[in-house]
């Protein structure tokens, strides 16, 4: 079963912002866009999920994502360095579990169990994968994520809607809209939040702003929306890995937008090089088939 | 283009101990077994490659493999803490690099250049992957290494036959053979030199000693030798990842040696638990179709 979590923390963050619990405890456009994150762990996204739970009342004991040492490797090193070892603040998914217990503080529901399928909190968030992929989520296809929320197995082209109804607004009722809307903002105006830096996601998204939405899934799956063309983009590389998931949705960007200056820094995304420990190119990566050829 | 270049670290190692460069520098079993290692750059392997470069009166500024971090995550933080980073020691294929320098001191080459493909050190190992596995080693199937040094596209039904002749010397010279013999000794007596703590190499070496020689390939290559039936085995997983490589060769190493007490062992490795960041069961991974059910 792919969990396909990672990609939809962004269509997950839609009650957090469409009730009214984002403006009800003040939460920054950074946090906002950490509630959509994978994030790497690095100090900057630690203090950003600690000061959600702050504004909520809560700390990182409420927290049930579990610990694991950040994703980023200059992020873990530092932690080494120090002496220290991590926190459920550390975790790629805080600030998502931080946007849950901010959505249920707002809301005035119980925050122990907030993780289960049957707290109010993940019944939102189901009810707004649901509607904006317009995928049924049966109990069929749920799962227990890696952060302990319930995880669903989505159809791609469910998935390429949702990231197309998100960037646009289209086929979503005005209050829903205008949270996409707020989250796209939120997201555009801070990259590094998203995953970190020299992560793909944050890099692609510095460069283009808000012209393109790009979020790393789990098992190779990879999404994309590009509002000025109203498209959402979906891949999964059957794999499960990252590598050439990520080198499709470049190559696609690419295809898909009008780029100037930018198109070789694209190119180098969508086709690396391969170095090897002596920086010897060893190889490199690239789009086959129908994709190849795509950004010359 | 695959890289199968760890799983024949063990082929590459023939002539440093049946030309008796291994005898004149007086290598122990332990530097004899980090010679074929991917070795996950604990402080032992360090001291150990490093051992063995003083015993040919070089140190680490001969090594060619370029510096990595170590592939064990424990020593990569206790290296952090230490506010330390990696030299070329810590890199996984340190312990056949100092082999290649061992056989270059004791054969009076130029040590300068043993990783290219036109010294001897390195045709001398070419021969020999040949000769072992019956593949031929062309140009058109050869590639630079992660660690610089030529690697080649082997079928895997040449590592099956490389690795059943490496544990039975069938079809070897006597001198191949005999230094065979001694290689499959000094892996079975230091398995911790192979890998390290935890690594599935290792944790089954240990277990099944002289019985079983299991080496981690790249790119989901996976090679086992067992000595008691005269069989090779060699599988590669499509997704170019350990994960189901190494179950799949737990599963055959199990279907095919005679197991008491330690079939359950086996079987964790076969069939691991997925276990989520706060512990809890989330899946499962087995062997399929004409594998399934091998360990019940």
């Amino acid at each position: 079963m792919n969990r396909f979590s990672p990609a939809v923390k962004s269509l997950q963050a839609l009650p957090l912002v469409e009730s009214g619990a984002a403006d009800a405890l003040r939460l920054s456009e950074a946090e906002i866009a950490l509630a959509c994150a994978s994030h790497c762990g690095a100090r900057a996204h630690v203090e950003t999920a600690a000061a959600m739970l702050a504004k909520a009342g809560l700390d990182v004991a409420s927290l049930a994502c579990g610990a694991h040492w950040p994703l980023g490797e200059d992020a873990s090193r530092a932690l080494s360095r120090a002496g220290e070892t991590p926190s459920p603040l550390h975790n790629n998914c805080s600030g998502k579990h931080a946007g849950f217990l901010c959505l249920a503080c707002a809301s005035g529901w119980e925050t122990s169990g907030y993780e289960q399928a049957a707290h109010p909190v993940q019944r939102a968030a189901k009810a707004a994968i649901e509607d904006v992929t317009g995928a049924a989520l049966g109990e069929d296809v749920c799962a227990t994520d890696g952060c302990s929320i319930p995880t669903y197995a989505v159809p791609l082209r469910g998935l390429a809607r949702g990231f197309a109804r998100l960037a646009t607004g289209a086929g979503l009722a005005s209050g829903r809209a205008a949270a996409a809307r707020r989250i796209f903002a939120a997201v555009a105006a801070n990259p590094a939040m998203v995953a970190g830096e020299g992560r793909f996601d944050t890099e692609v998204m510095r460069l283009f702003g808000p012209r393109v939405f790009v979020k790393t899934g789990a098992e190779g799956v990879y999404c994309a929306a590009l509002p000025e063309l109203g498209l959402g983009l979906a891949v999964k590389a059957d794999d499960g890995a990252t590598r050439a998931a990520q080198a499709m949705i470049a190559t696609l960007i690419g295809r898909f937008l009008t780029l100037d200056e930018d198109r070789a820094r694209v190119a180098a995304f969508a086709a690396p090089i391969l170095r090897n420990w002596r920086g010897i190119e060893v190889g490199a990566l690239r789009a086959a088939g129908p994709l190849a050829g795509s950004l010359t």
